[in-house]
């Protein structure tokens, strides 16, 4: 699926740690509990997956005064299974409540597809509420399994 | 749910370089195509887990003669959500057709999940065929939503 242009003004790039001030915790909160985060600790996350950058690609997308309006994460695990391949997993796409229907949802999975590709994954995978398996197939996945899960 | 105990001479493992020999690719083929790894490649894997320790943890379940006889991986992933809150994926979970019955799978998962909790997790997530559901619930995870894919 070809990846669409995003509208005049956005730009797609990695996430960084000044990104705090941008509202990317905002844009987070859309999709789940984001929790009481302080600068620190989100710096040190980004810390973190910077210095993993063969697993951790979070990438943004922000307006032209910088202000996070979606954001979206390819996590990259290597496997020894299939040749010793890699499986990239999308997590945590969200879209900003400011920023909705301009389809950066969708711009997100493809654009996390084809880092997955660049990247030599064989396959991409996520998990996803019942309700939103209809827009994961417009974006060209598929059906392939449950999630199943373990919570403390 | 309590660990079981292992049956006399089994025990629990981080996997190690050395494996290769020890029937852990042989193991693995029970899930899925492994390929034709060459030990150099295994190695190489190996290696890049252990450079990860934070997040590639795979245990092996090994007999007497130290042969492979159950594999499964915790990947720890860092989020930004739910305060900066760990999430653990169960992987690629395999019982060698040799010690089969012996409720290895069962073992992993809890062990995994053991684990996840010791590193932080606020939940353990896992994907499966909707024939596996069953064996899942057992060991005391949810069913929480779908696995969506798009393969290259």
């Amino acid at each position: 699926m070809d990846l669409p242009t995003l509208p005049e003004g956005y730009k797609i790039r990695p996430i960084s740690k000044t990104d705090y001030s941008n509202g990317v915790l905002e844009t987070l909160a859309t999709l789940t509990t984001v929790g009481p985060i302080t600068q620190t600790n989100f710096e040190k996350v980004i810390e973190k997956w910077h210095a993993h950058p063969d697993i951790y690609k979070t990438l943004v997308i922000v307006d032209d005064t910088n202000q996070v309006a979606a954001i979206g994460t390819l996590l990259i695990e290597l496997k020894l299974i299939h040749d010793c391949s890699n499986v990239g997993h999308i997590e945590d796409i969200a879209v900003n409540s400011k920023h909705q229907g301009l389809k950066f949802g969708k711009f997100l999975i493809l654009k996390l597809i084809e880092l997955a590709k660049l990247c030599d994954c064989y396959k991409v995978i996520l998990d996803c509420d019942v309700k939103n398996q209809g827009f994961y197939e417009k974006c060209g996945l598929k059906t392939a399994g449950l999630e199943m899960e373990y919570r403390f």
